[in-house]
């Protein structure tokens, strides 16, 4: 029999999430919404029972499995609740804004693997081939990783920090899983005067080193790019366009304008990936679980801590 | 409630979709496989029944629609028994190896839209931006179209005629799809001699003229490309590959060694596509009907008449 | 000491020529410049002497080698007043507009090898590497060649020969030398009715297809595409640009709006080499010869008598 | 009448700079070359008088205009020798290995702009049309630079210090002129133990970053990148082989195994301006100059204060 799945949150990401259980999971099946806009709640609910309450939603028997989207503030607390009811829940990232109520979710998870966080890159086509190139020895021992992480704009309620909080938080997560490895220390410096662009490099407990521009008004669109350099060679992201247009003058490869564009088949998967693994009761490696979510949020927290420009160590502490 | 599936033939096609249908395809489960040969049945029938004769399976209350990917000489027969029973069939190309069986299917079919065939590219990613920018008339009017299709090397079993029958047959589908539009003539030729590479050209009711390069021993792997020339740009293929790889000497873009390596995702879609439709009632409209299969079958079965090379009209009689 | 050259012809081709012989090519220096247009002729002449007819300055002491880029009606005359005086001449394409005159010219260059042909494409390094590549066995024997031909706009004084004449008799020549070959039979398919397009197929003696696309006003930029496919792989031209532009939602590669954008390095390599070759009387062998240019005229005239649209044989009669 | 130019040094570059004017530079000829090794001199004369000694070689009436690729210890006598007979002088990088030699002859230079530094980056086709992109206002205010200096293998020869003085130093110079600007900042950080791969910040006094990634191991080629990111779109170098090859599974685009492939045009085009601007007596305004090569100098010289892993104040006093 499928998942019942209930999804919390009904904004650009959940609305997007209860479409794929709705129309693209295998074994899955939508069965509630909630949001406390009872319109937006029932516009994503394809004919699914409407909640105004995340908790209620949680509580309610129909519902096997928990999707959480809603604001971060409010992570804590839902994950907490499906935990207490035992139900597999998959929450937006971050897992929670601190440190402390990432801990205590750890704890409560403990041994229960209810808990997921949704870094959907480690489910990324593009991310998945360049570690397995890496995994098969095709680049030697990995050195330095480059990445790239540009929008198209900063949103209008974009501050300061959000810059980590909000955008690098997936570099922190995605170089982590690729490279298998720790943060030891990070500088960070920022470019230019208007707080959307930071140079970071974070030092790993490895070895590597791991470059990061973050942009966020690069202007001709939303691009993520990435390349590890090995001893033996370097493997990177080829341009996530799949047609070439030749028109006015040049041949284009266009991007996207936001990250739904870029890496709506990432969301698909892991949403696949994560009810497969609650169907079978085997978790599924890729997906990044609590502990993951705590890290994050730790290194994010730290990070914060040296903006607008400085350095430091980072020490994931658990 | 999800539609209870039957796929005939456990081949690598059948195989391919039976997984398709139990793990990835939402509102749908397997319940059915079936192959005269009973290991290979249940080694892709994942704990579904399995059958020994794709009529029986039809036949079954378990079956709700039925995937048909039996040797091509069963389509006709496997393909009227679905009609017969009211059952929806999603059919692998070709949808039967003579025109009188097609018309046979396509009256049987007529006013019940019951029957679908598997030209997959049609859900290609990379064709459907072509046909979208081709649509939004970024490129003008279209006056030529590219086809390369190239096979790492000819399977054991193949003869002369396959390489329009069995491989060509793809970009008759496709490209009367890309530019809405039927073949009026065609020339062949055949270059070298091992019968193994033939460059065509297919002319159309609205002008426009298709060259199409098959090569069936390309000896570096699996390619298909395409690119269409339009009065004002032109919209064409990338690279398949999602990641570039520098090592010994140079900047590498892989290619799978078959067609599922490059056409997994579109045999997903296409599959989605086909079960959503049998579940709404709503047809798809891009999905390729009895009507197509018919004329893919007449044009290619004109084609193969010109061989080992030649020309002359293709008439699309229904 | 340095070759002494005269240029005859100052407009687009024959001032590019000239600029080059006076800034650009070692071991030359620019002596003489004629035009019947004094003041196009003295603008081009870099404080050369100025003619203002051709026959003038290949008579005049001051000249030891002569370049003819006037118009193409002129060209048999001067060159055998070249050849007459013994002064080495390089004839911009065509050698002669008939046969006739290009085998008188032969004859009268037998034995002396004073006439070049600018089939310039010899020297573009992208061609070249393409011809290393298949000659160092890379991909194996040809048997297909695809070549793509747009111009961005047909030039106002354009009739329909010319998409034959004028511009694919650079494919002519480029795919014998690339391949080694010489063409056996031709068909032609011409593309919508406006006259700017062809599609041309040449058949060779060694078995291997040309397929070309001729396009006169492709709008979006001026584009030479090529791509040998052989036994063991395929060797295909780079996009020409050197940088990639992101701008606008979409990374940009730039193309010339003309011939002399894509190629101005070939020109200048091929003049370096034709210099290179009077100066040490060793002839160059990627040259074009007199003979070269015979067979392109004799490909052409006979190609030409098959438009708008059809096929035959190609004779190349000496 | 041509430039009669006298290389000193017949090593990889001097040998490779006398082919270039005895055989691709317009207005100029080889009269001379000069090497403790006679057998490598006469090997790189091409018939042009052969000396033992550099000063010799510039002291003698036969030579007009001196290329300097000794050793680099013999930079600042030699310039110092042709600066005071008044002859041009063309200087492989560095101009000099400390800063007190280069200032004075940035000293003796002053008022007579005898020398130039050969940074040939600067005439690199690829470079130049980034610079042409910025400058013409397509990206916008530059905000960050990335570069990645790769070689294949470091030489024997190689020390930890060589990363910044013998390779870096040419993205030191050339993104001052790109981004026309100067240091005021750097860190380094070494990435790995073998002390051959290095990650550069360079803080500019116009607010934006250069980082910069050498690693002189890099295993698979020899390759260099750049990208410019400003504040409307970035421009980057596309990759830098003209021809794609699909062989054994990949697309394949090569690259050189040094820096001579990589830039030998540049090369060309650099002591072309070089010979045009010694005949006409305008200087070539893209041309590094004594005050270039000085504070090429100054600044590496401050980086390798930092090495093996630190930062600081870039002071380019003069």
């Amino acid at each position: 029999m499928s998942l019942a799945i209930g999804v919390i949150g009904a904004g650009v990401m959940g609305g997007f999430h209860a479409r794929l259980f709705a129309e693209e999971i295998s074994g899955a099946r939508l069965v509630a919404v909630s949001d406390p806009d009872p319109g937006r709640a029932g516009a994503s609910a394809y004919g699914a029972q409407v909640f105004a309450e995340g908790l209620e939603l949680i509580e309610s028997d129909l519902v096997e499995a928990v999707l959480v989207a809603a604001p971060d503030a409010a992570h804590h607390e839902l994950v907490m609740a499906a935990i207490r009811l035992g139900k597999p829940v998959l929450c937006e990232k971050p897992l929670a804004s601190t440190v402390a109520q990432c801990r205590e979710i750890v704890e409560a998870d403990a041994g229960r693997n209810l808990v997921s966080v949704g870094f959907m890159r480690r489910f990324d086509p593009a991310y998945r081939e360049m570690k397995a190139a890496l995994d098969a020895g095709r680049i030697g021992a990995p050195l330095l990783m480059h990445c790239v992480h540009r929008n198209l704009e900063a949103p209008r309620w974009f501050d300061g920090s959000m810059i980590v909080t909000n955008a690098m938080v997936h570099e922190i997560d995605i170089c982590r899983w690729l490279l298998d490895t720790e943060y030891t220390s990070a500088s960070l410096t920022q470019v230019g005067d208007a707080g959307d662009m930071l140079l970071a490099e974070l030092h790993t407990d490895r070895g590597a080193v791991v470059s990061v521009e973050m942009f966020m008004n690069a202007a001709y669109g939303y691009h993520v790019h990435a390349e590890i350099v090995g001893r033996e060679g370097t493997v990177a992201m080829a341009e996530p366009a799949q047609v070439r247009l030749r028109r006015g003058g040049a041949m284009q490869a266009g991007y996207s304008s936001d990250w739904i564009g870029r890496f709506a088949d990432s969301y698909r998967l892991q949403d696949q990936a994560w009810v497969r693994a609650c169907r079978s009761g085997r978790p599924c490696k890729d997906m990044a679980t609590a502990r993951d979510g705590l890290l994050a949020t730790g290194y994010y927290q730290q990070l914060v801590e040296h903006l607008p420009a400085g350095g430091g160590p980072l020490t994931p502490r658990m």
